[in-house]
């Protein structure tokens, strides 16, 4: 299944995307996609339901804003380095072990929402990355039963100011964690839609350049050691997500680098995932 | 007011401690101690309420376990290095600026929780701390104004994995997320029951011997500066908490260093915002 939330934002109803590629509000089934939806038996319900169902849920018109499609996360783990080209383009080694950082929550925005350029910004970049969503809870998770854990992926753009995640004091969370540097979408492909995660396409284009292009074969850690890794180290619940790095191709790593300006289109992609384009614009007072 | 939550994990019911010392149930209220609850005027409105209500809530007996009392928790945002001589033990240069990491949310446990010694551990270690709960929703908040944004504030053990955090892979949120490494608790103070946050005394003992004695007269960055810091790089919501950092006398600072072993207890307190007691306990599979 390919689930959404569409509608307005802090409002967003649960939907799907059918066999036609149109939007579907599933908001009759009860339930939206959140916390204690992945962590039961709710999407295998949600999928009987619709094989009886789908005919009278709506359509949404396609032109219909998109949410994140995973609601009330509890937290956001990040990967860092997971491509060794990468980690070169960062000036920093390859890591021995994955390097892990958190996104606030609060940073999380629909896959077509604006990217807020913060206040006194000037290197605000872009990451395209896999990322994993939660279906079970998670904690000391052998390696072997770590795909059981996964509900499904999504495509998430790790937005990053590297001053405030390298320049200033201390840890890269502060250039993680502003708001709307968390796109997520368009939509969470369940775990049969994506059959193998370590052989996708990935891409992201600013105003129609390619930028990155790259696969998910590079991941220096797959994703059944990143999940059973995090677990050693914290509990997932259902709903969390982990995003599991960013290949060659960032801001950063060019020669001038280049950051996002107001006006500027960012488009990104992964194979079986969908795409997102969000417009950068200037942070101003509400 | 002095605000709790009690009752067993995951179902806590809101409450308050009374003139008395006695712990009531406030849940006719009808609110639990959360973002809405918070970021509102309900906090006022309770105040009033109790005034009408007080004796009709019935006393709830004192050897009833206390939950963490603030519910749904977005984020917890950690200070590192704020007072100088915690920064000189570690090993490390008093910051410029204040350095921020993370905890996870799921590392929240009531104030008198047992401390549950991580798998692989040798390392878990203390850190008193007074921590901030945020009220009205704070982005871009200028220092003058920091104040308004604060609902109260609570005592936090920040407890920490030192060779997580140090002596692996990358950042630090590896060594502060576990499981019961955020006992916070027993009470938010409200800012009324705090006119000072600034000359308050914070200690905590291992087994009775005091490790940590200080106060918050030390802190490098202080409170307002804090909010208005930490809101340039995110949205804080209400029932968010900002821990302040800790004061000397951490186990990695010691010669030889000395860590949390199965049985030890854990007491500490800071002026005005009572005393938790944690009892250090191995991991076990559920």
């Amino acid at each position: 299944m390919k689930l959404i939330r569409f509608g307005a934002a802090g409002t967003e109803k649960p939907g799907i995307i059918d066999q036609n590629g149109n939007y579907r509000d599933v908001s009759a089934f009860g339930q939206d996609f959140d916390e204690a939806f992945l962590g039961g038996t709710d999407l295998e319900d949600l999928r009987s339901w619709l094989g009886q169902n789908l005919d009278d849920c709506p359509v949404v018109p396609a032109e219909t804003r998109l949410g994140p499609p995973v609601a009330e996360v509890s937290k956001i783990v990040c990967v860092g380095l997971n491509y060794a080209q990468h980690a070169k383009e960062s000036g920093m080694d390859v890591p021995t072990a994955p390097v892990l950082f958190f996104k606030a929550t609060t940073a999380i925005c629909g896959p077509n929402d604006d990217i807020i350029i913060p206040k006194n910004s000037e290197k605000t970049d872009w990451e395209v990355e896999l990322a994993i969503v939660i279906g079970k809870r998670a904690s000391y998770v052998d390696e072997a039963d770590a795909m059981s854990h996964v509900a499904g992926y999504v495509l998430h753009n790790d937005v990053s100011e590297r001053a405030f995640q390298l320049e200033q004091s201390g840890q890269w969370v502060k250039g993680k964690s502003c708001d709307t540097f968390a796109p997520i979408g368009p939509f969470i492909g369940t775990t049969d839609e994506i059959p193998d995660p370590h052989n996708l396409r990935l891409w992201l284009k600013v105003n129609g350049e390619t930028m990155q292009d790259s696969t998910t074969a590079d991941l220096v850690f797959n994703i059944p050691y990143l999940v059973h890794y995090i677990s050693q180290y914290m509990t997932l619940l259902p709903g969390d997500i982990i995003s599991t790095g960013t290949p060659f191709g960032v801001g950063l790593g060019l020669d001038p680098q280049r950051y996002l300006k107001p006006g500027d289109i960012v488009e990104l992609g992964i194979d079986g995932l969908g795409s997102s384009r969000q417009t950068a614009r200037a942070w101003s007072p509400a």
